[in-house]
This record gives structure tokens, C-alpha cells and sequence, in this order.
């Protein structure tokens, strides 16, 4: 057998729940998780992955399971892996681990996935005051290519890549990110000064016991209480990696990430098969489960040599990344613009992600004239292979954000026609297909946004 | 003579100043600053142009004509330029006008940039709570590539664009801009809630008659007056286009700018050689005089067709770009990630401003690990070719921004090594050339962004 | 389960031979061979595949299984597969058929690849009078990278695809084939104007039943008498597809086949991890066993509506092929350039074969200053991504070939250096891990290319 | 003033003649051509040229000046220019020196260029057999961009490149030259084994006296007479670079000549906007004038470090090439395939001269289906940003050589369509616009090839 074949050190059997796999799976990040597996640096290993929900959307055409999903259970993830030397030695707080993703794909026999939107009482979404309701899209798979029953004329290659990838955090750092989520929890109501559009998702979601699956620590016991109360929760990114949502972490890409406990305790999950920038829906890539073949290296000492803390402890530091030179090669875009001016028409300073929300709106409203609904490219955006940049952040008072849509992704030209050039009869494409949960009081492109 | 050979509409003597030109330049936004000159649809024209200063900073090893810049004159742009079909009837207001850039690049004779930061007290840029001082670096053209006698072993080739371009607004729409920054700037202080870096910068510029050029309305007289106290200033990008900064707006671009005006009047001016995006520290692209080759089209009817108003207004719309198909193959990127945890460590609600923040403090630190002063890092950054992403904007409350540098633009190996790699002497740069204004009181690298 | 997770029409079974084989293999081209499996149109299936000599070269360090290979065996090809219509009605004589590849890649726990030159005696290579000795590297699969123990140093990304796919023949195909086949085997030798190197190679494979195998028809039958006299040798790429060996055929690819019995008959083999344009070596590419994704069209009358014959029948026609759109990016090429004069000087007339063989001869020649052993080069430049271009085939006398190769494969900068640059202690390779099968004379970097 | 303006050392004034230039051209290579100007290493300068018949095509709707062309004139070249270090100390025989190709373009009012056929009894091409008769397109440029009013529906970006680079041989090297052209050129017709396609191209041109022009050495003086008789014609491509046609060698780009007299006498020539991959017509680029901006370094002894002699002499040696970063992007493109059997259904060896041959022609009749002439595709091959690649050269007996189109510089969809797609009606081109010089025997769509 030749050297490279990868070891399976987290197995996953997809007809399984996430609590009864081999090895037990976790939804927390907390330094006493104990390491379901080994690797040695060098070493090629597969890690096999459920979706982020565990199994809990399926493959048809009802948004139920969304609207109704638990989110106290998500993310599950894969790990903690415990990585050595080849002395046998384990990385050391200090330590960087650099992860070279040397392949990934979906699990054989569920190659689908989904976006979908949550309902504006479950989670919302990037855009949840225009798009309150539960959707949902399905996506096949045909090899690099996915295409979807809900959202016609469109097929693209996926840039497939894990949504979270991570170290677990040491006591330390863990009570650094549960004082300044609660903190914000707890004040940012009276401050929040973001567009109104954002202020009924929630601020932060701070540790619970609810839903919560630490690997092999049995549920109800006194010490999975004790770290249930304080693990935090997979939503954001933070200093570890984490739910960083970087949409090129492709094949041959490698990620830096500090160590904080000994053996660094690598966690994975959350596959993506393409996700465009910003993950707009929130439930936004392409979802699915998979496998991810990964080798590791140790940097020792990696943390002082290449982070620089970016605030009050040595602890406030971010991993590095290294992108892979394989991407599907786009040559054509069409970019729409944002400025932090809001839809009401009010002007914000310098705001980046004011100025993005207006971007996304925009193509979608542009998109949508191409026989679409506004839901349908709403989901497309959130999971095609669309670059969101943040142009210009210093010309007062308007940031300047912009997507990038890649034109060959339509079975049509969606470019803007000169007036000499009759158009065709745009194509009429199914916007019912997309199931949405409330009875009676649908969003429809007539009337977008409605709220329920 | 081939028909191809494009007519130079608007002529640039670089030995004169702004008001000195054959045709007068403007610095305002307003519907009544005259057309220099008229083009047909498909006519291949030229349009020369200042840098966006005139020509108040050299070429030399000072920053002193940066800290002292007069703010109130910025930036020159050349036109307007009114645009007739081929009938001669003027582009209406609701028409779209598509631009195409065929080609662009320096003045013959002028083959330099400059990229600076402004003090604090002047302008100061998007890390100025960090670099309050002003500091400038020359770069040299030779051909494609930019090298700086100031920032050495650094060598890049540039994607030249022009950083502003746009119709001009009507007086409703001039209203509305006026409004809305008129209420940032004097609600603004007070509720505020950006991280503090910003706070010191000014929130938005009014009108004014200081420093005001309007083309062929000769200053001082009560059109002049009238038009100075209505006119917009020309920093942010807004509805039609303007400062956009997009800096991929290279050779085979097209812009599609909605038309406010009775023949469009389209401006343009603030060449870049080469912008990363954000442009982050103001003065941040390499800003050159440089000449653009265009070509228009009318889509009659097209702000209708293709644009959807964002806000109370119809004309409350942004323009559509489609990037063209040459730029520079980089197969290797460093990617560096901020999240929205600001420097104190406080936590912000999916804020990409300060996400993209710490991402860029990220990079500047780490890269100033390889024989950079930071300061040189934070010019370096504002304009070589780098992507700023926002990667996610929804796993609250962390917004997730990135920024993403080619590596082959340094002359060294810039990843992180294996701790078995024994890494060589690190190069020594000269910071020492990069000069500030400010005497007895510089920030070096020991000391960042030490306040005055 | 998902509709798109392809169905196994040809499994491999990696423990047995080609004979073996549930479905048993085949290594001819002839009509008569029978379909081991039918497909419809749409369907996702796959096809998996033994590497091209069904295991006769392991992964140990020997050559002597190269030096000793029988070459009438090869290659062991999957199929034929019958394709059909949504109403199951067969592709016809006529018709194209459009072969997407969704994916592919290795077969799990068989994730390695070699590359191999031939003995001058045995089939040799491009390079058969430089190189005479059989030699091998051994390659390793970490994800899209591939590595090699006989050739350290480099490591490069997989452009994975299939050497061979195609239709069967029609009798009147085969005919063809066989006549202008055997033409040139009679009277080559005489009239053979090409440098000399190449005389000693053999110049067609005409049918012979040593080591033919035909599926399901059992040999030593009559029938396969009749067939294995008739059948094609599966070594040239011909008017069916077959041995075309274009490297950039990966994901996303479709290839138009003609169709010239009923349902076409499809077969594959041959698998690549990676190859370099024109495969110089001869088993040049990192051959291996793996899998296919396919799904077909039919494009019913095709081959009238987009082929023209080139040549006195109907059946003189090329397949045509869509490359897809990922691929590795690399940014800097180092060209080599040969022209038309052969290594004694003489003047070849616009010969491409001659050009391209001088720059592959340079390339190698420049290689070797880094550390490597000529034959180390040899084998990279045929597996490696490489790019081979004829340049200029029209300035008399000289045609002008390029090979192209990415700088980034390299772990050593190696770009000529200006001479103010020092260069540093070039690395040592081990050439002598490279194992020829020859004693006492084996080909060295003093003595390259000793004959034998 | 900058230091990076290029200092103009050949200036070209387009009203002027060849032979009337300020500095004299030259069209033939020879080490006693006096230089006409002297850089320096380091040193920024332009060198302008005409394109390479010194303006005898002219911008109209005849062939008759392609026709009546007096091929003995060709390539009239900028230089030779004189290459020194910083202590003034000329390049040396044994020196690499190597080129930066920094910037170039057309001149301005002349961004105008051609493509055309030479008559077969006036050079021909490489399909001469088939296209025996003069034609001609013009193309004009926008920026990036050419079109062309003789093939219209088309419009591409250029890599613009100089045909011709090369550094003046040694009389040594000349008689080389000159000994192996006359041998083919004496011998060539009886032992030729081309296909006979190619028979009646001339073989080889020696040197002749007629339109001879040798810089500043006077016409019909007794030096004159003598250097005539014993200078290189331009057309092949040799060891000192020269006419390589190397598409790819656009800005960025760096080129490695070998020095063989003192100063290496630089010449450069025969500026192309954009050419494919074998310039198949012969003058088969968009053939303009233009500049180019060059820097200089010099590698002391880099020939005998990097270059390793390829034939009986040090002299057989081949420039070696670095490709600029900069090309359009293209994502799609169509592969047309060739392999070594000709169109009369003859097996040629391993030949991938007749192989490309016929990928050519292949693509000429299938591109002949979207309503072009077959004349406008063969010019349009020649000219357009497509690659020519050699796939397989080993697999006797069948080279296989693809040509690969991208399909964005069509504004139709060119791909072949599945039965089911509805084609609408393809556009109708204007071949008649393609003037040929022939009066009664045009080569028609319905009569390719027809030989007067």
C-alpha cells in the first residue's frame, strides 16, 4: 500500500445521529473536550464530517426543517485531534499548527447539499428584514459542478472548503470570549448603531446547556455540565480559526492556527461546496457532509515568532492563511456597488458592512430581472462563487463595497444590453419551487420582504 | 490615419496648474459646471488628466507637502464630457451610459507615483489612531512593474485604473447627498459608535467655497459663489459612481453609470497605478496624472431597465461594472483575517470595518517581521495589489474580513517556515528613507503609532 | 439518496488482474467487442480503471519491471459502454457523443503513480537516443499534490485526466486504420526522413494476438482469433479519440466523440495524475489506476452538422474537446525554445517534431544545473504540468517549438541569475535512487545518454 | 523628471521609408551592421519600429500590396544597439543578456495592423495548398482590443510582443548558418518528406543582395556588397533568438539571448498585436509598429553557465524565455485535435508538423459552420490568442497536436449543441469583404483551396 493512502481517524456513518458515531461528535469549543483521535506531524489523515445540522435538513422541497431547525445544536464538528511530533511530543501552547487541506469532497452517496434562509425568529440572516422567511434550495452534485431544482440556469464549480476549522481554546481565552459576547450581549441593545435591518437577529449566543454534545463526555453528567455552562459556541470566528467561512480554503491551501492547548486539539467541520463571500444567508454555502484529508506540521514556537497580538493579551491574535493554486478560472464579472447609505436613505460613516448589504441588494434586485425571484438570487449569492470586496473604507462618508458575480455561471447573458440590441424574451424561471414555511403570507417578487 | 486613433477631448499641459489648463479643471460635483467638450457614441476618445493634487506633491524624500496639503482642493477631475448618440441627441437623464476603458497609463515624461498617509490632523486615513503622522513613498514606472526607492524589495505590476469616474448629479440628487451628510455631520459625534480609531476623522465634507475650481465658471463671481456653496466635494463615492476605487477598473472594463443630467457630463480623474483594496491609508493608491482612452455607449431607458432604486428615491441607485479580462496571474496568496474584536479587545455586532481593520493591522504586523518599518507595511498594503474580503457576515457577532497579499511581489520568502527550516538573516530595509513631517516625535517600529 | 451519486457500471477490483476483472478488460479497438455495461444520457456513472498495464509496474525502487514490460498487453481499457437515449434508443453511426467528466481521481488505498522511460529495445521514448536505459520514479498522492521520492525537490499539483477515451471503430474504420498502418511499417524504414533518433523505435503496432485481451470474448475462441487479428493497437490517438493524451482533459471537460457503431461503444483507460504536453518519455504521464465520472449526451446527426472529413472518407474526422475551467495557476514560466536543426547540426524543414525535441533537450540540459541527473529531468518534464507549443511553423526553414515550465513546481529558484547575485551552494539530488535496470552501464549525469 | 522615462534610442518616423530613417534599418543579421545607438545596464529606453514590411501593407480592402509584396525586403528591423555595463564595458561574447520587456504598443496614430495570406508563388504559408491565393484584414484597435472590419463578430484583447528579438551572430555563427540553409536548400527537394502540402513554400532563403538594407553602411558600396552576400536573411528564428513568434512574450516578460559579438548589437523587430500559437498564415500576427520599452542586463559568462550546446559547435545554443504575468484571462475554450496522418489518409511518423496541420484545418471547417468563409478563420487563427500544443509525441504512430480556441472572442455560442437545443440562425458574415488579388478564381466557401 503506497504511504499515501490517508488514515480515517474520524469515521462518520452518515445513517448515524451525531451523538451515536464511533466517535462521538461535539457542538462547543472548551479546552477539556477530550481528543478522539491522534496524528502524528507529516502524517495524511481523512476526517469525515457530518453537515453542520447534523442531518437535520433533508433533501426535498419543504423549508420546514429550517424554519424549524434547532440552533442550539449546531455546529457539529469532527475532533478534537490531538497532534504530535514525530518524537511523539504534543504541539505546546505557543506552538503553530500549520493544517495542509491536501484534499476534500463529499461523502460517497450524499453528494447534495443545501442553502437555505432562516426565518427571522430562528437566526435570520444577512438581509433578514427583507427576506423574513424560512427557504430553502437543494444543490446536486456532478463532480466539480453543482446545480439545483430550486434555482434553474444556473451550474457552477465549487471552490468546496470547511466552514470552521479550529484549535480548541484554552480556559484563558475562553473566559476573554464569553465576558466580551455578553458584554455585548448584555449592552448591545441601547448602543447598536447598525442599520435597523440587523437589530432583531441575535447579538450573541452566549454558552447553554441546551442542545449541547461534547464528544465523549456523557450528557448530564456533573463535568458535562460544569464545561456545557462555560463551552462557547461554534457561531463566530475568533481567535482559534474557528467558523471563519473563507470560501478559497480549497485543495492544497494550509492554515496556520495558534496553539492554545497541548496538542492543539484540531476540530473540523461545517463543508461547504462553494460559498460565496459573506455567506449572506447565514445558512449560505452549499451545505453538505464530507471528508477532508489533511496533513500537519508544528511550528514550534510559531506563535511569537509570526502572530503579533492585536490587543490586551498575547492571546488576541489570528491565524494565517495560505491559499491553493487550484480555482475555477472565472474571465468575466459583473460588479455591483454599495455605499453605507442605508435603504431609508440615511448616510453612515465608513460603514463596511452597511455599504455590503447595499451591494448584495442591489444585485439582487438586478438578477432578479432575469426571471428569478429575489428569494432564489438571495440564495445564489449566498452560495456561488461571488467575490465581496471591501473597495474603498477610507473616503468619508461612504465605504465603497462591492460583489463580484462571475457571468458564466447563467444559462444566459445577463450582461446590460445597449439599446440597439433587441433583447430576447427573458426566461421564465419556477420561484415556487422554493418552498417557504409561512402559510398565506409568502414574500414574492412583487412583494419582497414581507413581513409576517 | 485608422480610425482607431483615439481624439484628445481633454489635453493636460503638466507644466501648469489646474486653473492654468487650455480646459479648466473642476474639484465639485454639481449639474452646472459646464462641458469642456462633447463625444459621440463609439468615438475612441482620450481624457488626460492631474493627479488628484495637481500636482502638489514631488517627486522627492519629503512628507512635508503631504502633511501640509490643502484638503479643500482635492481632486481635480477632468470634463465634464457631454455625451451625444449618433444623432447627436444628448444621453437623458434615466438613460444609462456605459463606458469602456480601452486603455489607460502615465503622461510621457511622468512616469512616477507617490503613496502617502496624512496626518491625523489633516485627513488622517483608516489606521490613523495608529499612524497619525504623514509619511510618503515615491514609486517609479517601468512599464507594467512599480518599484519605491522607499519601500524596497517590493516589485509589483500595476492594474491601473482610474479612481474616480462619474456623471454629474442633478440638483434633486445633489439635494439628497447634501442632506444626508449634513445630518452625519452634525449628529454624528454623538452617536458614533465605530471603534475610536475613527473618531477623529472628519465625518463628512460640506460644501465649500475654500480651495472650490469649477471649470470654466471663473471663481469669485456670483455664479461661482452659488454653485461653490451647493456642490458636492468629490471624496466619496455616491449614486453616480465617483470615488468608487474598484481596483480592478482596468483596460477592458466597462462601467455603466446612470445618467442624471442632460448629456451625462462625465468626469474623471485620480489615476491610480495600483490600488489594494480599501485604499487604506487615504492617499493610498499609487496616485499618478495619466491618460484614459474611451468609449461610450447609451443604453436609452436604462436606469429603469437595469437599475433598481435602493432607498427612498428613484435615483437613490449605484452604477454596474464588469471587470475586463487582462490582470496580473498571482498563483500564491498570504492570507491575513481580522474579526470584528477592535484593539481593546471590545467585541462589535458583525462590524466589517472592524473586522477588515484588525485584518490589515494583522498583515502590517506580520510583515513587518521581514525588515519593514510598519509604516512602510501600511503604504505598502494601501496600494499593492491585494483583495480585501469580507469573507462572513453573519456568524454573530463576529463579521469576518481578510486580507489577501500575493506573495511574489516581495523579493523574499514571506511564508511561515517549519520550525526545522533554519530561516536566513532577514533583509534589513531602510525605513529610515521614509520621511515624516512631524520632528523630535516619530513613530518607529518600536513605538507604533505613537500620538504627538 | 441523491440522484447524482454516480452508479459503478465498471468496478476494479485492485487484488486481481486485468483478466480477471468482474468485467473483464480489454486492450483492442475492434466493433466486435461486447459492451460490459449500458448508460443513459444524463445519467452520472462510473468507470473505474487498473492503470495502463494492469499492475505490471510496482512502487518499489527497480526499473527492471519497466525493462521487461510486454508491451502487447497494453493499455488495459474499461468498457466498451453502450450508450442510449431517454427512450433507450442507442447512439448511431453519425451521432456525437458529448462525454462530460465530472470527476475522477484515484482508487482509494492505491493513491501513487510512476513514470518510467522504456529501454531503446522496448518501445524507447522521444528521447530514445539520449536516454536508452529503462529508469522510474515512483510518485505519491497527497491530495492534488504529487511528490517523488527518485526526484526530490519538486512537488506539484495534478491536472488528473484519462489518456485515453474513445469510440469504438466501425469495420470500415478499422480498416482504414490498419492499411495506412501497415503502409507505413513496410515501407517507413526506407523512406524515413526524421532524425535519426527516432528510426530504432518501432514504427506502428500492427494487430497481433500476443496479449490480447477482448473482454468478454473468451480467448483462444475463434472469434477472438478473427478479432485479434483485426483489432486495433491501442498506442496512437485515432479518428475514434482514444490515446490522445491531452493533459488538460480534467473536471469540467467534455469531449465530442464521433460515433461509429451502434451505441458507440465508449471505452477509458490510461489514467493520469498529471502529464506534461507531449508525454516525452513515452510512459511519461504519473500513470495510475483511478476512477471516472461520466455523463453523456447524444447530438443525433453530430458529426455531419460539426465535423468535416479531413481526408478521402467520412470517417476522417477528430474528436473535438471543451477544456474545464480548473486548473492549476501558476504565474511564472520558464520558456525553452528548440528550432528546427537536430543535434549533428542538420537542417530540418519546418519540422515541429525536431523543434520541440531540441527544446525538450535544452530544457533538460538547464535542469540539470540544479542538482538533478538528466534522466530525473527527462521523467519530470514528460509527468509534470508542462506546457509544449508550437510557437512558429511557418518561417522557413526553422519551425520554432516552446516548452513551458512553471518556476513554482521547484523548491529552488531557477531563474538565470544576473551575476551580481551570488548564488548559493546549488542543492545535491540523488540521482542514484533513480534505479535503471541495466548493470554496469548505467547512464550518469558525467555520461549521459550512454549507449548500451 | 522621473527616472523611468524611457529614453527614445531608435526613434521611427511613420511618413518616412526604411532606408530613411534617422537611424538607418536593417533586414538582414550580420556582426558588421554598425550599431546605431549604446545603453547601458539598468537603463530604461525605447526603441520604436515599423512593422516588419516597413509600411508596403496598406489600411484599404485590397490584397494586391500582400500580393506583389517583395518578400526580399523583410523583416526591417530596429538597431543594432550596443549593450554596456556600468563601467561602460561592452557585453562579451559568452554573455547572456538578458531583456526586460517593460512596456510597449503601437505608435500613436497608427493603432491600426493586418493579417493576411501570401500568394503561393510569393511565399505561401502553412496551409498553402489549401489557400493558395493573397488576402488580407485589417484590424483596428480600441486599448486592449482589436476588430476588424474583414471579419467581423469577433473582438479580442492583444498580447502584444515583438516578433523579433535576437542579438547579432558572429561570422563564425553566420557560417553556420549559412552552410546548413544551403544544404537544405540544395538537397531539400529531393529528400523532402513533408507532406506535400508544403513542397512548393521555398525551402530556405541564402542571402542575396537584392533589397538588402544594412543600416549605416551606404547602399552598392564594396562593404555593402559583401556583408549582403554573407547576411542571414530574418525569416526562421536560430540560435540567437530572432524571429521566435513566441506569443506569450508580452510585458513582463525577460529573454535570455546569448551574446556573440562585442555589445550583443541588439536588434528588434516585426511588433505584433496578437498572434496564435504557430502564426499559421505566415504573415500571420496583426502585424503593426509600434514601441517597445527595454531594460538590459548582462550575465558575465552566462552562456557557458546556464546554456548547454545542443549540436557539434558551443555555438548551438537556444535564448531562453520568462513569460510575463500579465495575459487575458479565458475560461472556456474548444480543443481541435490533429494527428500525423495527412489529407489524403496517409500515416505519417510521429510528425507534428502534418499533425498541427491538420488540427488547423479541423478547426477551419468547423469555425466555417458559424457563417465565415474559410478564409476569414484561417487568418483569424493566425492572428487570435490561440494556443497550439503538442500532446502526445510518442505514441507511434500518431503525434497528436491540439489548437485551442477560446470561445470568448466570439459574440456567439460556438460550442457544439446537444440535438435538443433549438440553434437559432447563424449569423451571416461578410467574406466577400476578404479581397483577394486573384480576378476570376476566387477561393470560395464552396471551393476551399482551389488552386489557380
Amino acid at each position: 500500500m503506497a504511504p499515501t493512502t490517508p488514515t480515517v481517524v474520524v469515521p462518520i456513518d452518515l445513517k448515524k445521529k451525531p451523538n451515536e458515531q464511533k466517535l462521538t461528535l461535539h457542538n462547543r469549543w472548551h479546552p477539556e473536550i477530550p481528543p478522539v483521535a491522534e496524528v502524528k506531524v507529516g502524517e495524511l489523515f481523512r476526517v469525515e464530517m457530518v453537515d453542520w445540522t447534523g442531518g437535520a435538513i433533508k433533501d426535498n422541497d419543504s423549508a420546514i426543517d429550517v424554519k424549524t431547525l434547532d440552533l442550539s445544536t449546531v455546529h457539529y464538528l469532527s475532533g478534537p485531534i490531538k497532534v504530535v511530533d514525530e518524537q511523539g511530543i504534543p504541539a505546546k501552547p505557543g506552538d503553530l499548527l500549520a493544517v495542509e487541506i491536501c484534499n476534500l469532497g463529499p461523502l460517497p452517496g450524499d453528494e447534495w447539499g443545501y442553502t437555505a434562509t432562516f426565518d427571522r425568529e430562528n437566526g435570520g440572516g444577512f438581509l433578514t428584514d427583507h427576506f423574513p422567511c424560512a427557504t430553502k434550495a437543494i444543490w446536486y452534485f456532478e463532480g466539480i459542478y453543482a446545480y439545483s431544482p430550486h434555482i434553474t440556469g444556473v451550474r457552477f464549480p465549487g471552490l468546496t472548503h470547511p466552514g470552521i476549522i479550529g484549535t480548541a481554546p484554552s480556559m484563558e481565552l475562553l473566559k476573554i470570549w464569553n465576558e466580551r459576547e455578553r458584554e455585548l450581549e448584555e449592552t448591545g441593545l441601547q448602543s447598536l448603531k447598525l442599520c435597523e435591518v440587523l437589530h432583531t437577529r441575535p447579538l450573541a449566543k452566549l454558552p447553554l446547556t441546551e442542545g449541547c454534545l461534547l464528544g465523549q463526555i456523557q450528557e448530564g453528567t456533573p463535568e458535562w455540565k460544569k464545561i456545557a455552562m462555560e463551552a462557547a459556541r461554534t457561531i463566530p470566528g475568533r481567535e482559534n480559526g474557528g467558523n471563519c467561512d473563507i470560501k478559497n480554503l480549497s485543495r492544497g491551501s494550509k492554515i496556520y492556527l495558534p496553539v492554545f492547548v497541548d496538542g492543539a486539539n484540531l476540530s473540523t467541520g461545517d463543508m461547504h461546496f462553494s460559498q460565496g463571500d459573506g455567506e449572506v444567508t447565514f445558512c449560505g454555502a452549499i451545505e453538505m457532509s464530507g471528508f477532508l484529508d489533511l496533513k500537519c506540521e508544528i511550528i514550534r514556537g510559531g506563535m511569537k515568532e509570526y502572530l503579533t497580538p492585536m490587543g490586551p493579551t498575547p492571546l488576541h491574535v489570528n491565524p494565517i492563511f495560505e491559499i491553493g493554486p487550484v480555482e475555477p478560472r472565472f474571465s468575466e464579472w459583473l460588479v455591483f456597488e454599495g455605499i453605507s447609505v442605508d435603504e431609508s436613505g440615511g448616510q453612515h460613516y465608513l460603514d463596511a458592512t452597511v455599504a455590503y448589504k447595499r451591494a448584495v441588494l442591489n444585485a439582487i434586485d438586478y438578477l432578479s430581472k432575469f426571471g428569478y425571484s429575489k428569494e432564489q438570487v438571495y440564495l445564489l449569492l449566498s452560495c456561488c462563487p461571488c467575490e465581496g470586496r471591501i473597495s474603498g473604507i477610507v473616503d468619508s462618508p461612504n465605504a465603497v463595497a462591492t460583489l463580484a458575480v462571475p457571468t458564466a455561471i447563467f444559462d444566459q447573458d445577463i450582461r446590460p444590453k445597449s439599446s440597439k440590441v433587441p433583447v430576447g424574451p427573458r426566461l421564465v424561471r419556477k420561484p415556487d419551487v422554493l418552498k417557504c414555511s409561512y402559510e398565506g403570507n409568502l414574500p414574492t417578487t412583487e412583494n419582497p420582504g414581507a413581513r409576517i
